[in-house]
């Protein structure tokens, strides 16, 4: 279960900031690679992932009658994810083809999913771009997924640009991509990741402002103690 | 031959629907992988492909003063390709140096061309993309194309994106990437992609609007039934 | 020493110029691959290179505490490098990690630095696009530097997109990418690109006027004769 | 149920002969890409597929200590395999890292599996090579496996080398690579491929003495009532 | 034309001493990559190149069907091969296909080629070994060419492993791999490869000796003279 | 400095073992990624590293007369490498030249060294494997190193493979490939190597007798006073 706070929270931090949280954890590779927004990412994307997974196609598998049946895994995952979770699709890191397209985002985005991440390629992707609705993926990629991919289950554990997915993991997208956070350790991420992003903004302002590097970044004793003395300041603002 | 009919119905068809009758028919392989709009692409590219071939540059083939032969393939090409063409240029794949730059791909446009598709980079992305010409490539690359590319002949099959691109194929570019439809079967593949599309707008509708995807997409019956009314409701206003 | 009207001349050739005039000297792999600007470049990016080599992580030598060592290289190079000057750091290609983040690239720019170059990736992509510092990487990539480089020393010959570059080249940079000019070359190169740019401006707007390639690009005895009188019209005006 | 003398035919049969047969019935994708003997192999590798899927490595989830759990899938999956089967590891391509070492395939070959096949690496190399049960891999990659994967599950669909393998598939290996065969398609490929083997053991030993391409590979009419005159005489022998 | 005495100096010249003396003459391109010798190379493969070009598959154009048409580029480029030619395929760099399997190999050395180089697969590499017919490749690839490959015309120029190949240029290939060495340069070229031979098997010796590599690799004047001496002595016995 | 005991303890242990007691202390990334050894390794190579940095070659740095210098980089290190130590070369993972060749390499085995261990290729490999003298490297690439290669400097941190190589890590290569061990942990890794060594033959032995892997792979409790009883039954011997 993702608390709203936790939530709320990470939806203000960067993936760097998440990333360096998960680093001072033992965390080295949680940032999928070869994952970018498609069009500019507004806020970040938040949300449990909710997992999809393919396999290679297989021309007997795979005909384009296959997307009739109701119990197509692809298409069921989307009439059953859960509203506020993150479609996260292992495409193997293959692009050649696409995880998804413009009717069946949009399906998603009616359904009220947070997002869709995955390391395929997506088609229609000017449309998709126009819907607003948050799409991480390895860039448009307009074959129809059946020439690369046979979907074969959903929520299972996945691999997705490289980095383990499990059901409930939270992912959280912006700018930069997509980092996928064990779902036990969202909440104190969360909240580390908070106080680090305050103390970088005051530590920016510093740098902006023309201090050096040594003592303000990483901060000795003395800038920790000017922090707390702004932070104390803005509160009571 | 591609009749202005043809040419005008791929011009509204996505690469995405055009994909899609290819592989109705059994093709897999025709949407080229890595080649991607240079700016914004406005309406589709649409037109037959005019084809031009390098293979791996060598010292003593091409110094620079190769340019100044009229024979040489790639100023040959350039100078007959005919209005209404594309020029697509087999790069191998590599993109360390440029397919063309800003003088070459103003001579295209101004001798009527439809477009410049290639594997390879282009040069001086930044003026290309300010004359509007469509251009589709690997990216932008500074160096002269005399680094890695040797221009051996033109008007013959050549690989593009990994895809067979024979003369005379129509080629199809939008914001997805780029399309090469076997000349026999252009007519017949645009007019089931305009059907599709007009079906398809129709699902988006339902789609947006609630429609579960089982039934919807594809349409059972029922929906078909409702499109056929849909449509020819549309036809008469 | 890059003189200051070398400067001015490189920062308004276009890279494509630059790795023309260096291939008529000789030199075939001067432009960087897998370099991009981030954000859109608006002037050209010139100054002398000063270089930072990475090599790949270890885990005693890269926990997070080793940034707080005020002699830590890459602190150190961001705190020393002169005014006017490129930081170009060596990541061995390797964009799995970020080589710089927002306050470091602030500090860089407060400190005079010219601008940033890697053939890594760069963290809060968003943040820096925002200072309008010029950065050219491998793209966005949020996980802290530590996950995967070591700065082992600066001031040292590199390798950074697969070109050598030595402390004191000449880094230019434009929507293109980016070229290392060996420092000897600067200023005949800075001359003679100035003199080409300018006999292109006019064969651009020969072929943009309808002018056939042969004779025009490159330029036969006359159209250089045509040239001499537009350059020397214009002197006048 | 791979029948025994499927098995047998599919023994003497080559991978080549085999995608040949695979390709007449419309499959172009059932040759591993990049998994090679380790070590010479002698006669085929054949067996019904039992399959292992590893996501990547986490590093709460993968502490060494996690071997010792007998409900561990790599583990488990060894000491299930039915006598008989391939194991075949989906490391998705990633060869950092080891799929198995000498203990686990000893193991493997005392419980009567056939092989092993995987698109990751194996180490202990040298021992394995030594003890002569067929494994088919990336090469060697000395690592332990958790430096790269995560044993996810066993006995579902999984993509090996960039072919889908379902369970019960029928895998073969030869010293060009391995092939997975669609379980249904398995008596008919082994018939064919046996007639087609038979056929070109005729055609090769008249391409050896001398006969021309044309009408004799393929074979027309006459080559064909000529090998069908040889095939009697040797049935007789 | 290859000059018998060129071939033979060919034949006992490294493709290191021959990339050495191609450096020399201003060629840094000419050694093919990714190209190795299928089985162990006896003595060096030598003769004048007869290409063949390969583009991607399309599916109606590459039905299996269309190997019986005499006509077909790659039966016609092996039946009119001429004696001591060595074939040179060009697969793009692809390997998971075959350039060619036993049967048409078995066909090139019966008509007296010299040889087969591609920088894609060939099939039924175990017996392909086992005929002792010079094969370079990219490695085993057991299926069928038509999966990936169209066959384009025969005696044109072409790109093999990265290279430039011109009909007629002279392909020699050894144990480290294949160099294309252009046709006008073949007889300098193996006058000054034999000369650098006999000098490096001088230096070999002395190094062997415990010679310091300063003076002696490469020679100075001292050693030229001892080398001299050696020289003159052997001629002599 | 190298202890004889460590060092005679490493050459008999695998690399396979050493990674795992690396994993034990935190270490993921030591085992170099793509480098193999070249012919058939005999026993294992042991070595402190005595390093050497190339990076990418430019035309006026590197014709050429630069090998001449007794100042060479390349050659310097050659000739200064301490007795025993394994020359450890990083080319970036480039092979398309050659990181050393026949000539020097006889050198190095005079002078005693250890070994040759890059991330490049090596000319004159059929040579070079009759030698005897441990080499380990990408693979065979004939050209002179100068095409890619511009040697920078020595004795100092370096990538190879992809792994941070300092000055006196210890280098191990075995069939599966080469890992550097930190100096400051050969001692122990050394030890306790040997510990695992000698474990895992009672393992083996135990599993090739039929025993199951719960239990004893990893060993329990009672598996582990089984090997107590073996281990000193076997050291009465």
């Amino acid at each position: 279960m993702l608390r709203p706070e936790t939530a709320r929270a990470l939806g203000k931090a960067s993936t760097a900031t998440l990333t360096t949280q998960l680093f001072k954890r033992g965390f080295r590779n949680l940032f999928m690679q070869g994952v970018r927004p498609l069009g500019a990412p507004g806020r970040n994307l938040v949300g449990p992932a909710f997992t999809l997974r393919y396999i290679p196609a297989r021309e007997d598998l795979d005909p384009i009658e296959t997307y009739a049946d109701p119990e197509h895994p692809q298409r069921k995952a989307i009439e059953i994810i859960p509203a506020g979770h993150v479609l996260v699709i292992d495409c193997r890191g293959d692009a050649r083809a696409a995880a998804a397209g413009h009717i069946l985002i949009t399906r998603l985005s009616v359904r009220g999913a947070a997002g869709l991440v995955s390391d395929g390629g997506v088609r229609d992707s000017a449309a998709i771009a126009a819907l607003g609705f948050p799409v991480f993926c390895a860039g448009p990629s307009a074959p129809l997924g059946l020439i690369a991919h046979h979907a074969a289950e959903f929520g299972v554990g996945i691999g997705c640009g490289g980095v383990a997915v499990l059901p409930g993991d939270v992912i959280v997208g912006d700018a930069d991509g997509v980092v996928a956070i064990p779902a036990a350790l969202a909440d104190e991420v969360a909240l580390d990741a908070a106080a680090q992003e305050e103390m970088e903004e005051f530590i920016q302002s510093r740098v902006a402002a023309g201090a050096k590097l040594p003592g303000t970044y990483p901060p000795n004793a003395e800038t920790r103690a000017s922090y707390e003395a702004w932070r104390q300041a803005r509160t009571k603002e």
